[in-house]
């Protein structure tokens, strides 16, 4: 596995790709881009890009215009040696860390990207300017590396909504795939984040999961009222007085607008603080 | 000449030439983009762009966003055919005619790209948003196209310093080269909006290019200091008293920020109404 630090050396590796590919017509690039402390749900974003394209690189990024003021950005678990073992393990080609100069060269308040009406939903309404963050960060990455596929976890299901159409808009050329969440034994799906939490936040945040089955069992038992199923998951995190509810929605997922009714395609996303740790889950209706 | 229409045509004709450098190393790529109403400055943009490339794409697209809501986006003049031929006679490969539709496909108010600290100064001021639709739509051009180098006129001086901004920022791979400003017999630099000018207006607005001159001529005889400078060019002004300026100024090319002495490299940059019609002119200072 090569590691790259400059976009100059990703693009030179991408292009080189494309160059041959009229020697070998098969070619593809797939990018996953993290922020690094790499875990379980990574892995799975890591095996899809190796079955899905013929090249795969990781970033490894903990992209500071995504972080509030008073966010966790200097404490953001970093394990860089831990992250390279897994990308090889996956099957990585490249393992692409910049440094913060390398991707703001003119510092983190220059040239941004925006995608009005989403990026100020769900949680870019919790963490104002977060979904400017990423995009500007995500644009970055797909123009330096010019993959065919970029590979993100519906855990981040308004982050996939906001990506999706920031490439439609930018006219980027690589195709956003999702993969499903993977969860803990116990049902938590998979966070960075959860290193943060204490014995007894950890079984608290089990009402993320908890709250997404709840809905899940009553949709599949007929019910459709977006206010009665969010009712009921709020029903869920009521045995739970300690947490602090960010937000329990019913949204289209490709707009982030609440639903009256709940349909195939509709999002129900959750998000809530067990401590000070900010966690979030969510199912795509069937 | 090929003509497309969207911009996966674009994209798959700069891919295909990449694909084949291989096998062609030398392959280049030159994009430059217009809102059409193709003139004298763009034919000598498309002949740099044809000496400098192998390949040359030339985008005709009067871009909604960078017009404010009172200026003349709808009576912008449009000459579809008049354009092509002038860019067939320039020696273009590919024209890229996209429709509103095709490079806003969610609207002119979805994702956009802005350049803080640059794209509020000079032209930024006087047409707010101007700056951020000339990023945006430049950002979805040189995405789609994916050229080596793409070129602009001098004559939007303070456009080339957010340009050249931006693709740092983005990480995008075109060199932005930058063309002389090319000037009418009687000085008047040459733009589209040229034709809004009845023979009042037309005479008067020689008083750019006048300034212009005389602020070269003053700092060719050693006058360094700003507030000298532009004293000097607001007198010009004072002989056409019916002309209302927008701005006269001395500034850091790269960052438009005003400076106190004249260097090599500072931008002078002049903009005035004439009647309702708006002209811009400017030097870089040797």
């Amino acid at each position: 596995m090569q590691v790259f630090r400059t976009v100059a050396d990703l693009r030179r590796w991408s292009r080189a790709l494309r160059s041959m590919s009229g020697l070998a017509p098969g070619n593809s690039i797939g990018l996953v881009p993290t922020m690094g402390a790499l875990h379980a749900g990574h892995a799975s974003l890591i095996r899809a890009a190796r079955a899905a394209c013929t090249h795969v690189a990781v970033s490894l990024f903990v992209n500071p215009t995504q972080f509030g003021p008073n966010e966790d950005y200097t404490r953001y678990p970093r394990s860089f040696d831990a992250d390279c073992a897994l990308a090889e393990r996956g099957g990585a080609d490249v393992l692409f860390a910049p440094s913060v100069e390398e991707l703001y060269p003119n510092g983190p308040a220059s040239t941004f990207v925006e995608v009005p009406g989403l990026g100020d939903r769900l949680d870019g309404a919790s963490r104002p300017g977060h979904f400017r963050g990423v995009a500007t960060v995500v644009a970055k990455l797909l123009i330096a590396a010019e993959p065919d596929r970029a590979f993100f976890g519906q855990k981040d299901a308004a982050q996939v909504a906001v990506l999706r159409r920031m490439v439609a808009d930018l006219k980027l050329a690589a195709e956003i795939v999702v993969c499903p969440i993977v969860r803990d034994a116990d049902g938590l799906a998979i966070s960075s984040r959860n290193v943060y939490l204490n014995p007894s936040e950890r079984a608290q945040a089990l009402t993320l999961s908890r709250a997404v089955r709840h809905v899940e069992s009553l949709v599949a038992q007929g019910e459709r009222r977006a206010h009665m199923l969010i009712a009921s998951a709020h029903g869920v995190f009521a045995a739970e007085p300690e947490v602090r509810i960010d937000y329990i929605v019913l949204v289209d997922w490709s707009t982030l607008e609440p639903v009256e009714t709940a349909a195939p395609g509709t999002l129900f996303a959750v998000a809530a603080y067990f401590g000070s740790t900010r966690l979030i889950d969510n199912t795509v209706l069937r």
